[in-house]
């Protein structure tokens, strides 16, 4: 029962770039700011796979190839693999695309943080035992807690700021001396913790005009944004407010839009059909 | 590589017993508010288990089997086991302690967190894949993010609210009309998150005012506090500003004081004496 992973770790030259590097090269080669959230649940999988061994792995697997070359990055939600009992999947899913598709960026959405050794196995978990390019923190315990992720300095980390939900606002906006918490954050992020380069933030495409807020603050930095497409989202308010001074600097985040736009045996070409409107509706905007 | 856990689920009395009441008759029957944190690491455990096939989970059913009649919990922390690609092991551990020792609340520590379906599946990894009887979580998403754990009213919902590291007071301790931030995380949990009888906060040992502070806003409810130990809380003073009217509402956490106690082959009767010395500590400020 213990699983062990390092028999099909990747070693190439992709899996060493750094975070910034690889991203920059993924937006320049696939001129795509699309990240696809593969946020796959068993039970909204097409039936003829229902009964497969890896049910979760072949469809995240057909995804990939049917819209490898029209986005910049991918990014598996976690939760959706242990709450499914389903981490063998998430690791063969990461696995094939360091193998398949080695110059497109993964990120593990997580959004992990503890204190010293745990959050240094968190850490362990993300780059060695899942290999991403990238792992999503929650800074609410403070900055030493960060500490453990920002000292791999080949790896990305992506805090968050401002989150897509409703509710958001409970802390994130909270106002003290005129500045809003995640308007903190992100000053942090930009001054503090960007110490190896290689600091992302999490913003959500719901608040544009947040969007613009932080944009001003962190200069060049990378921004992942969720909440486009069933969140509602406005991709030209998005575009507007956050592309950084070279037209990139955005991961614009679709998930269930785009993985379960078919549910039949062409699910894969939906998938595709569905990523390529995105496209086309982001570059006009670029 | 599909794990499939539910072979060894057990089916008790207990299994689906509330956490409040759970945690209740622990206190009682053990008359202790420790608990002991399973953080094992593969790396610090002595070298006689170190060539098992199951060390960690050896390791650990050694400690547990010493402590049990001397605590009112254990508390895994699940990054140790997914940072060492060891899952596997920690459902064993948990699956012990519900089989041998049905009537110890098992506290997965994860500090989950995220939007929509993402934390729903992250309930369903404690709840439903490791069978604990609460999670902690981390609150900084918003009061929607922490519905999807709520709602299992049977299952303990532990939300972080002054952390025990250093920099806790980065975010923790903005003040907004006179009010820190945790203040407002423990008015929320006592008067918008406590609907279903089964919320508790996270409040580090090494900061007592705070404690302090946070019993008189939330009366009865349970309280996490790790950092005594290793990291420096004082044990008269957390007892002294920690427990409710009848004298309970503390589960005091020590990891590595108690696990790594001993090195050596007698290194369960090590962690027995460190466990006993730090209650008869508790018993005397009770």
């Amino acid at each position: 029962m213990s699983l062990n992973w390092n028999s099909v770790r990747p070693f190439n030259y992709y899996f060493y770039m750094n975070f910034y590097e690889k991203l920059e090269k993924s937006w320049n080669k696939s001129n795509s700011l699309i990240c696809v959230g593969l946020d796959t649940d068993k039970n909204k999988i097409p039936v003829h796979l229902s009964s497969n061994k890896f049910p979760i792995f072949d469809f995240n697997r057909e995804i990939i190839d049917a819209t490898a070359d029209l986005v910049c990055s991918y990014k598996p939600q976690i939760a959706y693999y242990s709450g499914q009992g389903a981490e063998a999947e998430l690791k063969m899913t990461i696995d094939y695309i360091l193998n398949e598709y080695p110059d497109i960026p993964l990120i593990l959405d997580a959004k992990r943080g503890d204190i010293d050794s745990s959050a240094e196995f968190y850490a362990k978990e993300a780059f060695e035992q899942y290999c991403a390019d990238a792992v999503t923190v929650n800074p609410y315990m403070g900055s030493d807690t960060l500490k453990p992720f920002l000292d791999w300095s080949e790896k990305g980390v992506i805090v968050l700021c401002r989150t897509s939900n409703p509710a958001a606002k409970d802390f994130q906006d909270i106002t003290v001396g005129g500045k809003k918490l995640f308007h903190y954050i992100a000053q942090k992020a930009s001054d503090e913790w960007n110490y190896n380069k290689n600091v992302g933030l999490v913003v959500g495409a719901t608040y544009p005009d947040e969007l613009a807020e932080i944009r001003s603050i962190i200069g060049e930095m990378p921004i992942l944004t969720p909440g486009i497409g069933k969140q509602g989202g406005d991709v030209k308010a998005v575009l507007k407010n956050g592309l950084n001074k070279n037209k990139t600097g955005l991961i614009i985040n679709s998930s269930r839009s785009i993985i379960y736009a078919g549910s039949a045996k062409d699910f894969a070409i939906q998938a595709r059909n569905a990523t390529s409107a995105l496209l086309d509706e982001i570059n006009i905007y670029r």
